[in-house]
């Protein structure tokens, strides 16, 4: 067996690297379920998988079981899906992942590689599966449950293969190395081994579990390091498909799969500390909210710490051409997944004297009108509002929409009401459009705009200028942090100076882009996902930092004999 | 300007970096004082400028000087160097990096390496006088300061440089990126920005202070991050050298030398903790003792933190071809400078059954006693004490000496006492031959040799067996934290045993080396130099991780135009 599965994927991964390189369009996957290798048939099956399992005990064979342990709820019917996993004793998780890793540390790199990128082939396989799973915790739309944390889920987790391959490479195992010391010639012959960490405990969040999951799961098998998989209670089950698909392929690979597990906790009883401070946690990759992402990064030590947060990103409206593609391009990315997503918009900076347009100057408080206007042109739309918003995952997000409705009706002007959509299919669907709230920029208001606001709420902001606009805008991003950031101006200049204020705040910046692409989609293999130059998280989607401290270098020498 | 240092040492960085790729021998630097190519007057005069500043001010003009410090004694003559340093307010060293960094940043990453490399070559023409300023701060012999705190520094510098060059050139600047969506094609015209984290403060420690503050110091400006230097206040002159070139360096090449600044305090009035709390560190490179470093490291967040700090270095001696020829190797390993080396051993393990050599069974009590003899003859030869010895840096390691020597007796044997020997140059040097003591491996002695001694004070250890000196080896290294390891053994299955029983624990192992070679000499470029796996530090000179996080990738990206 051994290298197989490498020499399976390897003119894959070699293209894949390719990409990285140059940072072109890749994917390893079609764009569209319709053209998914297993036709018609698999989507049919996934759906049928997905409800097999409800109402069942999860089938997942693994150590230390104390209980059974499971509460979900879809956001679509808002009805329990009645999983029933495997709880685990953390202790023996880590007591079996540690005897699973001798062979797997023994495996050579290409050996690791090829593992994973079979789990990988073989999540695809599954991905209708795991979209169910994901639609019905993490409320996603059936087309983003596929896509996003689907297919490009599992090319971020490609990516991170990747750069563990070129770290791992780049160290030589043997060296023959020779100098003279007075008459004698000394000759060492060196051997140098990568050892890794030890075990990571990867925490994924409720609304987007798999797609820094992957990234964070391969990155550590691949540089040797079992995995403890803790998902978020909510959103258990596509984090349950990919840890069992996970030990399936690496049973087949002849490995103990132990290698990765799952590890369960509640709301109630939260594990999230222990699993963080236990002894023999090594590395914590952690996406979640940014206020226990605080205290993880300050508190891992000595494990090492990735995490992905959350902050609050910023759209700067100076000039455009085109109005109305500008609105049309905002409202649908406001709107996205009912902006659950790390990278969705929520303050959007309007200088007070307007903004400049092919047709003449449009007022701050008509850009914000027709914002609205389109943005509750989607919510009232029955086929668009289900595609777009999806669902709502958590109810305290509802409670959140309210609570900011009042704030902002007092100390601004609500330009569009959150509602209740009808979804067709789902008619108990836990649903509530965005609320756009106008406000003046003022440090009186920034107890409402200036933190991150999870879900569908977005604030218009005016500001005395432009350069004001960009100042607010940047400082959003360097304190609360931020992901990402969008400007649309037609003065290269004011560009230029933008480009430089989010790159020293840390946002990766998206200028006057319109048209069929949501504005925060993020490409694998391209766009390089958190900069860790702010609050919003220290792990960038893909670098060689985020994989070149996983695994370590052993030495011996000893002189050349004969 | 700009590239012109780049173009001049082109050649030598990509000799280096070739060096780094197959871990072969390397050297930008001849090995010996006598073929500097200054010559000889190269070595007057670095003696004669080291008189010089002696009794006066240090010339170093950088901002926020608050007054007059330095308290520094010679161990070679325990008189004051009487050198008065500029006292600096910290705050307003954070303030000036920040205002040289903009330019720094903007300047491309060749720009960059060029100055760190005219700084190397600088600091190479000065290598007599930094070599005094060790001699008489650190307390190490000629050779050692010219050759190992000299040159060999400088190359792990460089090293630090090619792995900086390595990680920044992974990165494409600029890229296009074409996807369909629906019956549309986007194009993205891309820009990648390498950011760095900021201000970066680098302790330097008394005993071999410019080995870590080089690569330290390289990879921080390389990759455009501002370095503010705070030494041991015991062993400040080297760095006060190397700060003052790098500045002139800087400012020669057109930048301001703000970005390189030295940060003094006192034993009385450390600065340690303020430094590394201080709000605009972005990054900490330690090099000290493991208490402090401990909490460096678990305090430096949301600082970076690479650390050196120490640990208990061991032998194993199971069985040997020429027992004369080992014995002599580790005499003078554990003689050398007096084992105030971070590499230098503590623990010698011996099975209680004797070593097994080509000359018959030798009991461990004879190995003791023949090690001991050795050493005594290079404390007691006029000729070989003061090149291998050299001084002792503090006094407080002379009272840790006694303390050791007592309860040794109490609980051991002592096989050689430790005294004082006459240096023939220096009548006044601070001097103490190694104190050796015979133990038997045991819980209750672990107080003893159990943590590090640092300083001349090995301990003989018998074990009931072999198997048992590894095991009691390889716990040292995991537990206390270990650099180094040192291994004797004709057995291959053993040896094996042993690489796999090290390479765990993190000890970087040296098997069967004898001759003219300490055994604990690190080469740039091809020994990896701490590992991260234990409690020794977490920073490898130089691999890709000691690098790669110290710059962020911003992005921005737009539609091609036309």
């Amino acid at each position: 067996m051994s290298k197989d599965f490498f020499d399976k994927h390897r003119k894959s991964l070699a293209a894949a690297a390719e990409a990285c390189k140059d940072r072109s369009y890749f994917s390893l996957f079609p764009e569209t379920p319709d053209r998914h290798r297993g036709g018609e048939s698999a989507a049919l099956s996934g759906q049928s998988a997905f409800e097999q399992m409800r109402g069942h005990p999860f089938a997942l064979e693994q150590p230390g079981t104390i209980g059974r342990i499971g509460g979900e709820v879809s956001p679509y019917t808002q009805a329990a899906l009645d999983i029933h996993y495997p709880q685990a004793d953390p202790d023996a998780l880590f007591e079996f992942a540690h005897k699973a890793m001798p062979r797997w540390v023994d495996a050579d790199p290409e050996t690791r590689l090829g593992v994973c990128l079979e789990i990988v082939d073989r999540l695809y396989d599954r991905v209708f599966e795991s979209a169910q799973a994901v639609m019905h915790t993490a409320g996603q739309s059936a087309l983003m449950s596929y896509a996003g944390s689907g297919t490009n889920a599992l090319d971020r987790g490609v990516e991170a293969l990747v750069y563990a391959q070129a770290a791992m490479a780049n160290v030589t195992r043997e060296a023959v190395w020779e100098r003279r010391f007075g008459s004698a010639t000394l000759r060492l012959q060196k051997r140098y081994r990568l050892v890794p960490r030890g075990v990571a405990v990867v925490f994924t969040c409720a609304t987007f579990p798999t797609w820094n999951a992957y990234p964070a799961m391969f990155a550590n098998l691949a540089t040797g390091n079992p995995v403890i998989v803790k998902p978020h209670p909510t959103a258990i089950l596509p984090m349950a498909i990919a840890v069992r698909v996970a030990r399936e392929v690496i049973a087949d690979a002849g490995f103990d799969p132990n290698l990765v597990a799952l590890c369960l906790d509640t709301l109630e009883t939260p594990l999230g500390k222990v699993l963080v401070k236990h002894p023999h946690t090594s590395i914590v990759d952690f996406t979640g909210s940014a206020r226990f992402g605080s205290w993880v990064e300050a508190n891992a030590w000595p494990a090492l710490c990735y995490s992905e947060t959350s902050g609050v990103n910023t759209v700067v409206v100076e000039s455009v051409g085109d109005l109305d593609a500008v609105v049309k391009s905002l409202a649908t990315t406001m709107s996205l997944f009912s902006a659950q997503m790390c990278t969705s918009p929520q303050n959007i900076y309007v200088p007070a004297s307007g903004i400049r347009s092919s047709a003449g100057r449009v007022s701050a408080e008509e850009f914000g009108e027709r914002l609205a206007t389109a943005m509750r042109s989607i919510a009232t739309d029955a086929r668009r509002a289900a595609p777009i918003l999806a669902a709502i995952q958590s109810p305290s997000t509802l409670a959140l929409i309210e609570s900011i409705r009042e704030a902002g009706a007092h100390s601004g002007r609500v330009l569009l009401e959150s509602a209740p959509y009808e979804h067709p299919q789902f008619p108990r669907a836990r649903t509530g459009s965005p609320l756009l709230i106008h406000l003046t920029a003022d440090d009186t208001m920034r107890h409402l705009y200036g933190e991150e606001r999870f879900g569908p709420i977005g604030f218009v902001i005016e500001t005395p200028d432009a350069e004001a606009a960009l100042a607010h805008a940047t400082a959003d991003a360097k304190r609360a942090g931020a992901i990402t950031a969008f400007l649309y101006s037609e003065d290269e200049a004011y560009i230029a100076r933008a480009e430089l204020g989010f790159s020293h705040s840390g946002a990766q910046l998206t200028t006057n882009l319109t048209g069929p692409m949501p504005l925060n989609f993020a490409a694998a293999y391209s766009d390089y996902h958190v900069t860790g130059l702010n609050p919003a998280g220290n792990a960038t989607l893909t670098d060689v930092a985020f994989v070149a401290a996983r695994f370590r270098i052993t030495q011996s020498r000893r002189p050349v004999s004969g």
